[in-house]
Order: structure tokens, then C-alpha cells, then sequence
């Protein structure tokens, strides 16, 4: 199976340095990767493929540029181009997330599947703000578009959902979807301010020097549009969500939450009628409440086996990463047998 | 799909109560209900399909004998000729649990791989005992031995660690795999004596009138055993591990616990190195501690991921009846793919 990177920042590096670890355990599935695009540090596209150690080198050199010379490379084609031409199987997208219109992933996405090629997503934005086109015509063009890695990281929220719960219906979709504000309550329960909670959180690279999409709640709305979208076929936007963030909790307020015997959880909810992102105080015993710093869970109510609840990472080089192979080798068990 | 039932009790009437009212959404699948084999109740047997709603009420009424005569209907064959001789794709094994010999149910599963019929278990017996070799059999006449029910009923253990998280090397589990002694454990919390939540599990259905099994550990170790065969292909015996249930806490050590922020928890770990059950005190922020009640749990530590926590029911006739469906799903998806 043929891969195109787009995008190749640290999830990207994080699955190619998988793809080289576990060469030999993954060696059936013959993953190759031919292309590679950045947005600043230029491409590169080998019909044969290109050597994974002289590719996470380059990057550690300063760029693509750095990549070494050789019969039949392509250098600096753009991204566009590459998607439309190179001999991919899939194009894995991860690219940094733009929740404003999903550019210009959306369009890489179109032209992946223009093209004949299956979409691998890491980021968030065409999947939050175009699920229904993108499926329908993945659909029509008899493609996999797969995007495990957009909630909990390479956690297997989706797939949980998605393949394993066959046969459920799921009611509803509760969730710690961002594990920043996560820290930052649990910082909070053992007597930090909320100041000094997300100094914390920036000094440990869990949120941004910009720290809105985070504690503003977005970050979470945005999983949970994906939510609404993959498990209930909801064309939902962020407009339509009653989304708050965590910034007007204060230390009185999880001060009197834990004196109460609960927690302070900010609690994405999806269920087939809409979506919210907000604090809410969940007793001791809840099994969100038990959930603690940069951690991710959800819970899905199902008819059959009432509630489900995965724990497990929510960010991370590796954790992203795997959450890209794992659906690589779904579109392999699914398209490529061997 | 023509599947076979050998047991018709909770589990197996679970399973067909969820076919009956999930006809419409399952009808790609074309399940249908071949044979019915009881212990004391009789056997039925039609190449073209029992009826879903006559097989309930003959149970209601006292046995299959009520089932209604027709055509081509077959009463009365022994279980091992049903298996044989009958025109099913899959038997699907739910009698009673032995955990001594795995007997009659371990060559109820030889003789179906032999006759070249999937095999699907509620049944722990056969995989506790005796998986390497039934895995063996499946594999050499290229069938699906499947088992999701047999650990945490139809919650998807095994569907997470064998599918959903491939690509991923997984080094432990550690789980709280029996409800009724988490569900002891928990009303122990809430002030109550050994004794008396024992005595409630009993009352709820969650303990049986001898509780050995349970408050001895030793339903815990035999799902132990399979998650040891299953992940790790450990080939152990229930005397090969170290298992001590819940007889020994008392109430002076669930306050002891609670004091020091901690909590009683049976938890079953197995590793490539080995597997046992034990009570442990686990800090109340650990993901195993915050799970309350009959509810079960699992933790994979995994080289890529690190802990993924999976929380949900361990029982129930429906649950387990889903878990049933499940790995009929799989079965129809790899083998009869429509």
C-alpha cells in the first residue's frame, strides 16, 4: 500500500517513525511511502518510494531539502499536483486543523478522492466541517475515508464505536475530548488557582501559547461536531453547539464541587439531536469523574449494553500516529487482503 | 448465515431475543436459527430455519417439545449429530461454563471445527482449558473461532485488543473481570459487612446460592486465562496461576483503604510472564479504583498508546447475548461478505 503524507509535522513524523519501528511486524502490509508534502519545507515524490530514515533526517536538518538525491525523485511539486498524480493508494491528511473553513485540507481531501485515492485524516477540519460531502463521495467513488486519529488520538474512540458496537445503537456520546482543560481541573483539585493550573499546562507543552481553543471549549466542539457527524449522521456546526470552556471556574468553585463529593468535567454530550460542549459537576463515583489529568474518555449509551467508557490518550506524536495506522490498516485488511 | 445453538438458556435465548427485535437492522445479514440444542429440554433441528417467536414461547412453556410440529422439522437428535449433520455455518456455543474438564462443550467445538462450522462461545470452558488447540483446528480447516462473551460479556475486550488496537504490542492487562465481588466490594464501601452485600448480590442475581466461584476468584482466573491465551498465547492453568479472592477483606480494611485514599479492587493481570487475581489497594485516582458496582473494566498497557481503559458491563442476558452477535458480525463480515 502507497502513501502520501500531507502534512508532516509531528503526527506525521510520529507515524512515519512507527512505519520504521514496527517495520518488521507490519512487513505483510507492504506500506510504502511515496510522497511527502510540507508547507514550508518543500515535497518530495518518489514513484518507488522514499527511504524513511533519510526523510525524519531530513526534517531533523531543517527540510526536505536535505533529502538526498536520486534517479526518478520529484522535488517541490505542489501539494495539489501530488495528490492528483503521484501513485498513492491513500493520502493521509495532517495538515494543522482550520476550523474556519477546513482549508486547505478540504480541498486536498476533494482531490484525493477525485483522484481515486482512499483519505486518511488526522486533522479535524474536513471531517468537522464537511463529513456529509466527503463521505458521499468517498462512497460514490467506492473509497475509505477514515479518521480515528481527529478524537482521542490514536485512542480507538471511533472504532469503539464505529466497528466493535456493530449491532448497538448508540444513544448518546458523552466525553472528555481535550485533555488540556483536563490537566487543568485536575491541577485545580489539588489547590492550584486556574492561572497558575494553565501555566502549568503551557510549561508542559499541553496548551497553546494561545490557550483559547482549548479552555474556550472549541477544541472539544470541534471532536464533538466529528461525533455528531460519524455516529449520527448530524450536519452539525459549531455555531449551532452551545459551547462554554472551563475559564470561569474558579477554585471555589472545585473546591465546593469536591466538598460535594464531585468533580468539575468539561463534558462534550452528542446524541442524535444536537451537541454541547460545558463544565458540569459529575459525582466521585461517575466514570468520567475518575478520569484525570492529560486523559481522554468517553462514554457511549447503547441499547444493548448500556454504557461503554474508553479511557485512554488524547494527544501525542505516537498516539496520534497510531491512530493513523490503525485505520491504514483498516483500508489494507478492507481493500488490500493479502 | 445458519447458525446452531447448543444451550438455550439466558445467554442463548438473550441472543435470539436481540435477532428477533433487531430483524429489520440485521436483515443484510440473513441470520437465521437452524438448531436449538437443550440439555433436559429437547433438540430442534429445520434446514430451513426455526421460527424466532415459537422457540421463546416453547421455552416459556416448559421446553422444546412445545415448539410446533411442520414439515421437515427434526426432533429430538443428539447434540453431537446436530453438530455434525446440521446445515449451520456457525455453532454457537452457550451451555454451562465447566472449568474442570471444559466437558461436554470442549468436543461440541472439536466436532464443529471438524465439520467444518465456525465456532462462537459464551461458554469459558473450552478457551480457559484448551484454546492453542481449538485455535489450531480453526485455523487448519480455515475457520473463525470466536469468543467476545467469555470476557466481560458482550463489552468489547476482545474486539479492542484484537482489532481495534492492532498495530499496537500490548504487555498487560489488568482488569476487574467479576461484577458480583466489584459489586460487593462497592456496598462494603458504603458501610456494609462482607456478609450482608453478599448477601445482596445474592438476593440482586449477581451471586449464585454457592458464591464460591465468584467471591473465591475464580471466575475472574478463568477469564484470566483467556485473556492470557488470546493476547498472549499463554498456555496456563487455573494451578499454574496465584488466586485469592475477597473472603479475607473485611470492613475494618475497606475503611483502612478509604482512609488512606485508596480502594479494594480483585484485579486479574496477566502478562506475557504469567497471570493471577488478587485484591488490591489501588489509589483512588486509578482508572480500575473509579469503577463502581457489578460493572467490569479492563486496562491494556500498550507500547504505543500506554494505558487504554475500557468500563462496562461484565453480564447480563442481553449483554452477553450482544457479545453472541458480535462475533457473528465478524464471522459474516470476513467470511460471508455481502
Amino acid at each position: 500500500m502507497k502513501i502520501a503524507l500531507i502534512g508532516f509535522g509531528t503526527v506525521g513524523q510520529g507515524l512515519v517513525e512507527i512505519l520504521r519501528d514496527k517495520a518488521e511486524q507490519l512487513a505483510d502490509y507492504r506500506f510504502e511511502v511515496v510522497a511527502v508534502a510540507t508547507q514550508r519545507r518543500g515535497t518530495l515524490y518518489h514513484p518507488d518510494g522514499l527511504d524513511i530514515p533519510d526523510l525524519l533526517k531530513s526534517m531533523e536538518l531543517g527540510g526536505l531539502s536535505y533529502y538526498p538525491d536520486g534517479i526518478g525523485l520529484n522535488r517541490d511539486w505542489d501539494v495539489t499536483t501530488i495528490i492528483r498524480q503521484c501513485n498513492a493508494d491513500v493520502i493521509v491528511e495532517c495538515t494543522h486543523t482550520n476550523l474556519t473553513n477546513a482549508q486547505p485540507a478540504l480541498d486536498f481531501c476533494r482531490v484525493a478522492l477525485a483522484s481515486g485515492k482512499h483519505v486518511v485524516l488526522a486533522n479535524k477540519g474536513p471531517i468537522a466541517l464537511a463529513y456529509a460531502e466527503l463521505k458521499e463521495s468517498a462512497r460514490r467513488a467506492g473509497l475509505l475515508l477514515r479518521f480515528e486519529a481527529t478524537v482521542m488520538a490514536g485512542t480507538p474512540s471511533l472504532r469503539l464505536a464505529m466497528n466493535a458496537l456493530e449491532g448497538c445503537t448508540i444513544t448518546q456520546a458523552r466525553g472528555i475530548l481535550n485533555g488540556t482543560t483536563n490537566y487543568i481541573l485536575t491541577q485545580m483539585e489539588g489547590g492550584m488557582d486556574y492561572a497558575a493550573a494553565l501555566d502549568e499546562a503551557q510549561r508542559l507543552g499541553y496548551a497553546e501559547a494561545d490557550p483559547t481553543a482549548d479552555v474556550g471549549g472549541w477544541d472539544a466542539a470541534s471532536k464533538a461536531l466529528i461525533l455528531a457527524a460519524a455516529l449520527f449522521e448530524q450536519k452539525l456546526t459549531v455555531e449551532q453547539m452551545s459551547v462554554e470552556g472551563i475559564t470561569n471556574i474558579t477554585a471555589a468553585d472545585v473546591q465546593a464541587a469536591a466538598a460535594a463529593g464531585e468533580r468539575w468535567r468539561l463534558i462534550a454530550t452528542v446524541t442524535p439531536q444536537g451537541a454541547s460542549v460545558r463544565p458540569l459537576r459529575l459525582p466521585i463515583t461517575h466514570p468520567l469523574a475518575g478520569v484525570s489529568g492529560a486523559t481522554n474518555a468517553v462514554t457511549y449509551t447503547t441499547d444493548l449494553l448500556g454504557d461503554v467508557t474508553l479511557v485512554g490518550a488524547g494527544a501525542g506524536r505516537q498516539q496520534t500516529g497510531f491512530g493513523l495506522l490503525s485505520d491504514l490498516l483498516e483500508i489494507a485488511r478492507v481493500k488490500f487482503p493479502y
